[in-house]
C-alpha cells in the first residue's frame, strides 16, 4: 500500500472528518477510533463521525465516546476519511460529501468498492480496514499506544471473525502480536466483543433458530428475523450481529441465508458461505455487494417472495 | 526452553511412544501428532497412543488414523514422551510407565506438573504444548510440513479458544503467523474445531432457550435440559457440550444452571459463574464438586424440586 500521496495531505491539511459505515461493527468503530487518536497525536482537529447508533458493546473502546452523528451546518472539515465503506452511500451523510469537506480519502478493503475518492486506497488483500490503519500508521511513523493498540485489534478479530474466516493472514496475525506486545489483553477484548449478550438477543436467537429451515440436499440453510420478533424480544439492532452464523456453522452447509424483514416493504439479506460459493455476486445480481463469504443486498418485497428469487439464484451457484 | 538434551536423546534412540492425556482436546492431539509425523520424518519408529476414544471432530488431522490406546505386552519403545499431562495418571496406561519404556520425557504448561519425567520440560507461558513442540523443532532443525503445521495451529487455537483466554501471547500468534505463511487454513481448521454444528445441536439449543429463566435481580441464569428435548431433536450427548454458556454470557449475570434431566429421577446440575461466585461450594453441598467457575453435582429428585434447591442456595451465594 502506497501511503505517500496520504503521508503529503496530512501534513499539508489540518481538519479532518473520519467517518465509516452506518450499522458500524467492530472494524468500522475499530478503525475510525484508532485514526481519530492518531490524527489528534499530530496536532490536527479530527471529528469521527457515524451516522448511527453505536453499539452498547463497543462501548469500551477509547474514545468512543467522541463518536457522533453529522450535526449538518456546522461539521465541516478539510479532508474526510473514509474508512471501510464500498460506496459514499453506506456512510449515509444525506448530503454531498463534496458539501462537508474539499478533499475525498477512500481507504477500503472491499473488492467491490466504488472508487468514490481522490485519494482511494483500496485492497482486498487486508483483512480489515484496522490493519490497514496499522499498515498506514506505520508508514507515517506514528507511534502505536495502547488506546490505537486496542482499537486496531479489535477491527481485526470482528473482521476475521476471531480467526474463523480465510482473511486470517499471516499479515493480520503478526500485527495483533505486535498488538499484544504493546499491552491489548485478548481475553478483556474478546469478552468485551464476542460474549456479553443482552438478555433480549438470547431471546432473539431462540425465535430466529425456531424459522430455520433447511433446503432438501442441506447446503443452505436460512432464517428469518422478522419485526414481530425484534418487537416481542425487545432486541435491538446491534443484537441481530452475528446470528446468520447459526445457520452457517451447521454440518454440511454451504450458504446461510438471513432474511430480515425492514420497514416500507423491503428485506435486507444476509449471505453468508463457508468454502467455494462467492455470495459477493449473489448479492451483486440483486444491487448489494461484498466479500466472497459475507455479502448482503437490500430488495423489495415480501418475505416469501424475497425468500423465492434469492433462494433459486443460491441454487444456481451450488 | 532448552532442548539440547532432547536434541542428544532423539539422535541415540530410535523408538518412541508419544503419549497425551484421556479426553484428548485439541492440544493433546495435535501436539502428539505433530510430534510423531516430525519423528518419522527422522527415520523413527513411533507409536502415538491415547488411551481414549479420539472425538470425531478431530478426525481431519493428519495421522489421526494412527492413535490407538496401549495395546499391553507388545507396546514397548525405548523412549516415552508424555504431552500436555500434569502428572502421569492422566495418561491411563494402568502399567507402570518404567515397564513400558527406558526413558521419559514429560513436556507440559501446566503449572501443576508433578515433574513424572526423566526429563521435565515444563513452563506454563506457553500457550499450549503444541506451541512448545513448534519451538522443540524448530530447535532440532526440523522443517514444519503443512500436517504439521496443520496439528500445532489445532493445538494453539484450542488452547487458546481462539484468542478468547488469557495464554493468548506474542508468541504463539507469531508461530500462527508462520504456520499460516506454510499452508495452514485457519477457516478451515476453526470449522473443523470449533464451529460444525449437527442440525440437531443447533435444534436443541432453540429448545433448551426456551427454558431460559432469568432471577428477578438479574444475576441467576437458569435453564432446562429434558430428556424430551433430546427425543425431539435427535441430539447426542456431546451436542450439550457447552450450553450453559448462553445464560453465562447474558450481561449482568453472575451464576448459571442447566438442570439436566437423567434416568432414574435424578437431576445432573450443571453450575457456572463469571466473577465472584465460587459455585464449586455450591456442587460440594450437594455432593459434587469442580472449579470456582465451573462445577457440577447430581441429584435426585423431579426438575421442580432440584431447581427450588438449589436456586435457593445460589442466592445465598450473590
Amino acid at each position: 500500500m502506497d501511503f505517500y500521496i496520504l503521508n503529503n495531505l496530512i501534513s499539508k491539511y489540518n481538519s479532518f472528518i473520519v467517518t465509516s459505515h452506518i450499522a458500524p461493527d467492530g472494524d468500522a468503530l475499530g478503525s475510525v477510533l484508532a485514526l481519530t487518536i492518531a490524527l489528534e497525536k499530530l496536532g490536527k482537529k479530527v471529528l469521527p463521525i457515524i451516522n448511527d447508533t453505536i453499539p452498547q458493546k463497543f462501548r469500551f473502546l477509547p474514545c468512543s465516546e467522541k463518536v457522533r452523528a453529522f450535526a449538518s451546518e456546522k461539521d465541516k472539515a478539510e479532508v474526510m476519511i473514509c474508512l471501510d465503506s464500498g460506496d459514499p452511500g453506506r456512510l449515509e451523510f444525506k448530503k454531498d460529501l463534496r458539501d462537508i469537506c474539499n478533499f475525498i480519502v477512500n481507504i477500503d478493503h472491499h473488492k467491490s468498492n466504488t472508487m468514490y475518492g481522490d485519494i482511494n486506497l483500496v485492497n482486498d488483500s487486508y483483512s480489515s480496514v484496522g490493519e490497514m490503519v496499522y499498515f498506514l500508521l506505520k508508514g507515517l511513523n506514528i507511534p502505536i499506544d495502547i488506546d490505537i493498540a486496542t482499537c486496531i485489534y479489535t477491527s481485526i478479530i470482528t473482521d476475521t471473525g476471531s480467526l474463523k474466516y480465510s482473511n486470517t493472514t499471516p499479515s493480520c496475525l503478526k500485527v495483533l502480536a505486535e498488538l499484544v506486545e504493546i499491552g491489548v489483553k485478548p481475553d478483556f477484548i474478546s469478552r468485551e466483543v464476542f460474549e456479553k449478550k443482552s438478555l433480549a438477543s438470547v431471546m432473539l436467537l431462540k425465535e430466529i433458530l425456531g424459522s430455520l429451515k433447511i433446503s432438501e440436499d442441506g447446503k443452505i440453510a436460512y432464517m428469518r428475523l422478522t419485526k414481530d420478533m425484534m418487537l416481542k424480544t425487545g432486541a435491538k439492532e446491534e443484537d441481530t450481529d452475528g446470528l446468520i452464523n447459526y445457520a452457517r456453522e451447521i454440518d454440511g452447509v454451504e450458504v446461510a441465508v438471513l432474511f430480515k424483514e425492514q420497514d416500507n416493504f423491503k428485506i435486507k439479506v444476509g449471505l453468508r458461505s463457508n468454502q467455494w460459493v462467492d455470495v459477493s455476486k449473489i448479492a451483486e445480481q440483486f444491487g448489494g455487494g461484498g466479500h466472497a463469504r459475507a455479502a448482503g443486498c437490500t430488495i423489495e418485497g415480501s418475505l416469501e417472495e424475497v425468500e423465492h428469487s434469492i433462494l433459486s439464484t443460491v441454487r444456481k451457484y451450488l
